[in-house]
């Protein structure tokens, strides 16, 4: 007998091709029903024993030529996506995404700055609230440079718990007094979920550091209030990993969360951490919240800010946030990359003149 | 005139070397007796616009060979060894470090099990406790092997806030009530402050999970009880910071810690983590604390967790943890990396069999 | 009409898994009789044109529940397993693989030293060949020890251009002449595809660098010889990549390829590089080939070499490598990572106490 | 007696200070004298042995306060400070670096395209070069855009020996023929010192990979031909690395280099590699040869190639490379990366559109 034409085994193959597509649409039926069934028992929709059950059966049945390991491998990807029908895909779901919610988030800072989807925000102060004096000096250059809003640490999470830890609730009070002088919104960072309340009071957002993005209590507490706040990306946390730590906070209501880059840990040491400047895109389009980077963690390095800054507004960034202190020699924190006011105002001009800023 | 020979330049050298030495004792002694006097008045002893105004004079007088930047740099070096001399070197004030105790600590589990300085321990149990009957069923295995201390998670820190976040309290009466049938000591994470008294009525070792090793708060709480803690090294930390997270706990108080590393991030995904087997003796150099390797989350394959578990015993570690669960295919949590109990028994008889558990 | 039970709806899914399992086998057994005509006509197997065709009209023809995206992702899963099936599983044709070989790959040195499932082997030496009087110091002290196997470079590949680049020829003489009068093996580096046929004239092993794991030219050049290779991990090299850099040698016929971790660059700067240890016991289950590991580079430190030897053995390793140097202070390269040869002494006894040597 | 007041001891260490200065000076001058004389007799200037026993003596004659860990640590400063004198600075005297040349290096690409210090430069191109059709389209496409520079691989590094090495000389030739048929310069990638000479005859610039960045043979061969080179970062270089890689080109005469990021491997896998924008600006600092950044090898993404592409330019690069093919999806490497004609189309427009590209 003549052995068959390609054009022949083609033709089969296709005729193959079809009944499986016809019968994989019947199973996704059948499943379809299944969940609605569970849905109302209240029944968990993911049975692994079932779905082992399942394998070894089928696994029993086949006489080749896949092996037994193709067969295990081929109902795996069919019973995923069957159990995805039932439960609608999980990405979907998640409150942070792109395909929940197309439109940006804009959050609103006090009652009249907005982050997102519109003209990018510059945030600048100094890394720790030291004083009253420090942070007025700051906060009166700031504001005749233009900038809106003032960063300041209060509760310092140091490696050494030899180190300036902050003045706490008592730097918190400066930033308000300051900020109600110069009419500027306050960002600080809040450590402790039993603080978050009470930090309220006296801040416009509550920032989130990146020692603590997983520090899942304190996502909690932050989304049971409703004051803007800043989640900074953790230092070895993946894309996905961040998005889910912003679910944490949208998933208990508070919907005005701002996802901060501030570089992650690599083996290059040129830089304090390595500027992840395509997490910026990648963010913007899973997630409808605003996205802004934090070239000072990134980089540690005085000498690059303007070109990393413009580089992320260039990427799509919401707002870049840079550290400036009226005298970083003697700064009780981070003395080494904050910016004196001289140098802030060099680094705003070139990253204004870039037009990359709206 | 004669070109000095390369002898007679050497010994000018040499003479100048010795004139330097003794200047700079000279001026240690100034420093010393100034840090005294600051002692006294309650001065903070580093003094950031002293030391800039110093510099300033000395570049001004410099008249070369060398330039200003090397004078900067070799007086800062100086300044810096005198300020050691005042405060006394940082690094030999830690408590967990070897330079302050020198012998190895004994951390006591319960009433008997002895971690550090003798026999190494091995930690198993499941990643959660999902059940009474799940929990009891792998501790009465563990018992009849020889295993003294049993694992389990009750606070699941997830990445996902839709994942299964543990029982809760009920966990850890299920742990309670199970270790103490067995005779087992218990261990598990606590991430939240407020729990952490709470739960030393339960459970004999309070675990701080990788995520949570930055957590201060948590640590300070840690620190105020006295229940041994097991630290995990968080996912990106590096060893210093590790230690100093330790020394967060000590300075409260709490003198029970263990070490335990559970693999790093890094670019290779062969592995979960990269089990990173040099920070077993540079730990035990550096610290007298206990440390202990999580073979299970370094590497996230249970087909090499024996030759894990072996590597980190014979680098010196005190001891070993690995998660065991009856039926992991249908684990609530990590079902692919736990061990089912037969596969625990081989395990543990490849251990014991390298002669390396002592 | 009543809404059939769950029971119902399961024994449908059971009926239809079946039908899905029969479908697949014949799907199976006509891309097999495709392969083999493609086989004997001489036509590339897999056809991405032809792929992307097939794909596209199934979504024409998918009418749900399934979205478009699942039908693609299920098919795609389905081409690739017959795909599989016409060219065998590429993984289990690797030359280097232990599907491929079953039992271990034993690497003979010279005529008489033998690496790879037995005893392990210690190599020791300079980084450096830097004179005849510095390699014969050391070669008789290692000789004394017991060591048989003496390693130093000559074509040292530097970062910079600037730095010493090694003897070259010169340098293999030497190991050449020491290596007989102590009756040592000896391993060199080879950098240039120039240089490799000329080196087997000196040394006894050809050890490919760090820096040249996929300098594919000089793997090529290894292949063609007949001389043991030592095959260094790249500094950032997965272990898949590692397999197929030493498949490169392989496929040219010389089948005596050693393989030898040293460390992959991670964050953590306490120690050169991170000694992935995992990496042992998957090369050992991946591959037939020994596997060493080289303790000089994965750590860079000479405080915790010991207890790092006795981890890679204790993980499986065939050897460990590890640098002495009669006088390091002086070394004109790796100065501060080399023993001296009393160091080398409580290594080695060290070592050979945990009886992990055999 | 009166304890001296804190102004008299301040008083005292100023005056020591200047001593201290004063006796440094004179030893640096001593020090200068000494490196005359060696450089005379050509003898080395780092003499280790001697400083060995400067410091032991040095340290024998220690009385305190400071401790000799800290005299060695002063006194190996000034050693250090010293043999700079001696030397020159290390850094100051690469070729590659800004302190040697302070104006941009502008490399010319055949008789007319400029890169560096001017507009920046968009390079595009398949991966592969597969044919002459598919090498004809893609130029005619990128001709009619307006592009200037062509990129295709010849000789294609491959992870696996099985998968396709590219067309080799044939290769060359149709990009040669293409080139020339449509006015674009060429850039290929060459991994064989031996084709260095070779491929000048066909190719507008040539390539040097990042597996190959540390390739010293084939780096100096680069470094003897007159050709325009385009050096990749290794994937887990340091920008120092990389750096002198380009100064191994540049010391054998080769001054028309350009240096091209392109990500680096880190723990994060939503992009194939981490486009480390922080190194363009810190290379156009530390060095005047232009900086280019490929976005198709640092992200693997097709979706976010625009937004990287202008974080780039606004970053400071002087070019942007990205890959292009006429029918990715039947592409034999990098299928899933590159952008197919109308892709790229949108992806100019974009970047244009940014006016980024000067």
């Amino acid at each position: 007998m003549n052995q068959p034409s390609l054009e022949t085994l083609r033709q089969k193959l296709d005729e193959t091709n079809r009944q499986l597509l016809e019968l994989l649409s019947e199973r996704a039926k059948i499943a379809q029903e299944i969940g609605n069934l569970k849905e109302k028992q209240g029944i968990p929709k993911f049975d692994p024993v079932r779905e082992k059950q399942m394998l070894t059966e089928l696994v029993a049945s086949n006489k080749g030529p896949f092996t037994d390991d193709t067969i295990r491998h081929l109902f795996k990807q069919i019973f995923q996506a069957s159990l995805n029908l039932q439960v609608t895909d999980h990405k979907k779901q998640l409150l942070v995404s792109r395909k929940k919610q197309k439109e940006d988030t804009v959050v609103t800072l006090g009652d009249d700055v907005k982050v997102g989807g519109g003209s990018p925000v510059l945030i600048a102060g100094p890394c720790s609230v030291e004083s009253y004096d420090q942070t007025r000096t700051v906060a009166a250059a700031l504001k005749q440079a233009g900038i809106t809003v003032l960063r300041g640490g209060a509760f310092k999470p140091r490696t050494s718990p030899y180190d300036f830890q902050g003045l706490g609730i008592e730097g918190l009070k400066i930033l308000k007094e300051v900020g109600d002088e110069f009419g500027l919104k306050t960002i600080s960072e809040i450590v402790d979920p039993a603080h978050v309340e009470l930090a309220c009071e006296y801040i416009d957002v509550i920032q989130i550091g990146a020692r603590n993005m997983q520090n899942f209590e304190l996502l909690k507490a932050a989304g049971e209030v409703r004051k803007p706040i800043l989640l900074k990306r953790g230092l070895a946390a993946t894309i996905d990993e961040f998005l889910h730590a912003a679910e944490y906070i949208l998933a208990r209501g508070n919907t005005q969360v701002m996802l901060i880059e501030r570089g992650i840990r690599t083996y290059e040491k040129a830089t304090r951490n390595t500027l992840d400047i395509s997490a910026v895109p990648i963010l913007k389009q899973e997630s409808h919240l605003p996205v802004l980077v934090d070239v000072t963690h990134s980089t540690g390095r005085k000498d690059i800010l303007a070109p990393c800054a413009k580089a992320a507004l260039a990427a799509g960034a919401d707002g870049v946030m840079v550290e400036v202190h009226p005298d970083p020699a003697t700064a009780l924190s981070d003395a080494a990359q904050q910016l004196n006011i001289e140098e802030f105002g060099n680094f705003y001009a070139q990253v204004r003149e870039s037009g990359l800023l709206g």
